[in-house]
């Protein structure tokens, strides 16, 4: 039997657009002698629906895409994951299921029994977990098809669930395993996942075939990378990542071990460039916008953020402001201005200074006898804030945030001021990755001018500041953020690992007393295992570490 | 035997303040002859800790309060809620759980069984559910204790779990029901909860006693009203709503079925005016703030906002900014300045024009030749914002959101503008309930100016701006937005109800084009059964109804 694996780029509650790619796969499948051709979780639908699944209207668009689909499974059949309702009246309404189709109709259908609800993931929300597995028998083979989650409780050393669906549908005696996933990319994750996946063959003896989502969902990234693995762990094909792709495999060839391509290259900074202009260009695409603006410091974040936009969107989509102040220095602006031409970006120059001033005159009765201070920084970087949006407004582009992940955390940033625009490219991106990824785009050549990347961070924002006078050394920090954020570490260990202790308890406190802010930020493009947003869930009110 | 239930307003992750609150009671309880004092769910950790609940030491900080608690019940006996480890490697690794403490230690521990994971419940997230079941024997009485939800599901069509955990408990013949409840205030919240307890007793033949939290974390708010109901459905009595309250309840009283108060007068509006005054106090409170500052429009929200904000932080704690532009009406400054007296606020008038101009000033090489708009119309509600949060950081009061849910729900609103602040009031309220709050306030006297709620509403951003020139009326509006986004209808069903086709469309592709801005918004106080913020997920990026 020849299998196809769909790894497709699909789009949340755009029926009409999934349902014509994935006819269209149908179609390039079987020009391609593929006898099944296999499309990810919840692909009718796009994946996180999110709460889109408690509208019967959205279930029911998504039950006719895979009526359709099981029309065009005529000479080949289909594997596709969507919900399906829950005929029962106890329990939740909904399944996410896979489903079979072959010979215009629909075959066989399969509940996920493991549903994901931690980071993210928000499946026990909508759905019932399956408590009836059954085999799909086609051209001689039988076929346990499972979704996602259904693998990843294989091989770990603590185990979320009490069961394996694999473990029931093993008394039936399969031949493969297909899995039909949404397995969202992070740093480490295409690792892991091949890792898990060989754990599963290894406990059952059969080969795999994996298939996953490629591109954004607002702030969800998928990297496809799905995967062939024989019986015996070898891993046959990993496919691309960041691009849709289908992959064809012969089941004798698998199960003969015949390598394909292999395991692919996993350099962290590479996945991360990758994932983030991948995320960026499907935010506009999917919104229907081309064009971004942002604004320039001559900082190493707003000119990483411009690099990333500018490979994602063009150059000519991507609008850069410089908006210096009485406190910016000559080399910020002739730093921005370089950047902006090496890019081929269009770029203005608005000074605030007069804006500011006329802020700081309403407020002369109010602010009378008061010293310059955070609230005089704060009024420069919503200044800009809103100059910026005021672009956005007039002529259309979407204002890019370039706040990074260790300022985020700790609350450097002026909320309504740099804290604006529609996404957060590199949110999930430490100040110290920051500077890593900035040598990864200048690998071939200098895109971002040496000078933003060699001299000390400083926001500008009084006389001769520096990042140093409020914050510890990046290096420190990060290593501390860390272990809070990726790692849930509590203050006693992570100064048990040899931190400073106030360092420590400054800095943690620093995190949970900003949720406020972070609360009314863009969606942050996910990249590590644990990234501020949906997957990230604190109260505001609280007192803990605070 | 005797029965003590404490209605306690905690503080999440405030570990010593939640113990201490708890031993006062406990003493307290002691001195009234109770043989049992009861306290709600998660009352060490506070409800809901959100994923404080992933760090370890936050879970062995509520360990050590109920061993605290445990040294304190000598003489009397303690039920409360509290996260417990699950000691077996599969699984979640806690357990929501009610502990029963006497005699100095902990002598039953029983987890809670049906996990809410909808709306604003994410309890999954964290726990396994129990699958065993034991009573407490105390005082010859056999007490099934059990935790909120685990009553939920019982009297509903359209039941979410497949078991009831009473049900299992009923095999030992207990002679009673605890139930340790986290169950947030909405406005028909109240008489649900009775008539679901009704059900509950009815079911099983037990008399029922149910605590509840009373107080706001962060934008869940709890209104109280625990609960003791006869096996024969008699509400013997409902504590008071909004305050911390103990009530002494005598089983054998109970058991002859005599009332004590008996159900309480619910009326939804006072129940919304109660909830926000509560919420924005304990808002305020627990975070450590006395002061509130926000802009008076001189329309209904602020308006609002304002006579809540002085009734719950006192009027001298809530400082009132005029910011008029060229647009202002003259009736708009004097509607303000006329409720900042009557309400006995400080008022200041900060002109915005001089800014405004600035800002055109800074844009003009970039707007030349463009006309007047939208952009210029948010340049005016930015304005106020960034002069709001510079009063604000200069002066330390939290910045109060005004937005009303209808606007919310449409983007009617300008971010980083009127959608500025910590705190938002009223975005749970329509507009339409605001006029009904508005009249409820003024119910003995004038507060708000009659004015502001006889005239049409206007944003006033450009000449002669209504409200209805952009939106439909407010009464269709607001219905179809309640069909949508409370009932979770189709357009289909609404235009079926009546509404006009276009109307609908129109409506609902606004409020899931706008969900980019709720993203960035502050928490929304919960008086409805569907608020914006954690209860109502949604995707940026999609294509639904969009």
């Amino acid at each position: 039997m020849k299998i196809a694996l769909a790894q497709i780029n699909v789009h949340v509650g755009n029926f009409a657009a999934n349902e014509a790619k994935m006819l269209d796969y149908i179609k390039e499948a079987k020009a391609g002698g593929a006898d099944l051709v296999v499309f990810p979780e919840l692909a009718t639908v796009g994946y996180p629906p999110r709460d889109f699944l408690e509208f019967e209207d959205f279930i029911e668009a998504g039950e006719a895409v895979v009526n359709n689909l099981a029309k065009a499974a005529v000479g080949i059949a289909v594997i596709v994951g969507s919900p399906s309702k829950n005929p029962v009246i106890e329990g939740k309404d909904l399944y996410n299921s896979a489903y079979f189709l072959a010979e215009g109709e629909i075959k066989v259908v399969q509940h996920k029994t493991l549903l994901p609800t931690y980071d993210i993931f928000d499946e026990y929300r909508y759905f019932e977990p399956a408590s009836e597995w059954n085999l799909v028998e086609y051209k001689g083979q039988r076929i346990a098809m499972i979704v996602c989650e259904d693998s990843w409780n294989v091989g770990n050393e603590n185990p979320l669930y009490k069961i394996n669906p694999m473990d029931m549908l093993m008394e039936q005696n399969p031949d493969l395993i297909i899995n039909v996933s949404a397995s969202p990319f992070s740093y480490a994750h295409a690792a892991n996942r091949i890792e898990t996946m060989q754990a599963n063959v290894a406990r059952y003896d059969l080969p795999m075939y994996y298939v996953n989502h490629v591109g954004a969902q607002t702030e969800i990234l998928f990297d496809g990378g799905s995967l062939v693995i024989a019986a015996d762990g070898t891993v046959i094909d990993e496919m691309p990542y960041f691009e849709e792709a289908i992959g064809y495999y012969d089941t004798e060839v698998v199960e003969r071990g015949e390598v394909q391509n292999g395991e692919r290259p996993k350099e962290k900074m590479q996945l991360i460039h990758d994932a983030l202009v991948m995320g960026v260009r499907n935010y506009f695409g999917k919104l229907g916008f081309k064009r971004a603006v942002l604004g320039l410091s001559g900082g190493i974040d707003s000119a990483l953020v411009a690099a990333l936009a500018a490979r994602a969107l063009g150059p000519e989509n991507v609008r850069c402001v410089l908006l210096p102040s009485q406190f910016s220095s000559d080399h910020s602006v002739n730093d921005a201005r370089k950047l902006a031409q090496n890019l081929g970006c269009q770029y203005d120059i608005i000074p605030i200074q007069p804006v500011y001033e006329s802020f700081m005159q309403a407020l002369e009765p109010h602010f009378f006898g008061t010293e310059f201070g955070l609230p005089e920084e704060n009024l420069q970087a919503r200044s800009r804030g809103v100059l910026l949006m005021a672009l956005s407004n007039k002529f259309g582009p979407i204002l890019l945030n370039t706040s990074n992940k260790s300022e985020m955390a700790v609350g450097y940033g002026t909320l309504y001021g740099d804290m604006c625009g529609g996404l957060s490219v590199i949110g999930d991106v430490y100040k110290t990755e920051c500077y890593e990824l900035a040598e990864y785009i200048n690998k071939d050549g200098e895109v971002i001018p040496t000078n933003i990347i060699t001299k000390p961070p400083s926001a500008e924002l009084r006389p001769d500041q520096l990042d140093s006078d409020s914050l510890p050394p990046y290096d420190q920090l990060d290593a501390v953020l860390y272990e809070y954020i990726e790692n849930s570490k509590s203050p006693q260990d992570i100064i048990e690992m040899g931190y400073d202790a106030a360092l420590v308890k400054r800095t943690l406190r620093l995190v949970n007393i900003n949720e406020f802010k972070r609360h009314q930020t863009a969606p942050v493009l996910r990249v590590s295992s644990k990234a501020f947003g949906m997957g990230r869930r604190m109260p505001i009110v609280a007192k803990y570490l605070a």
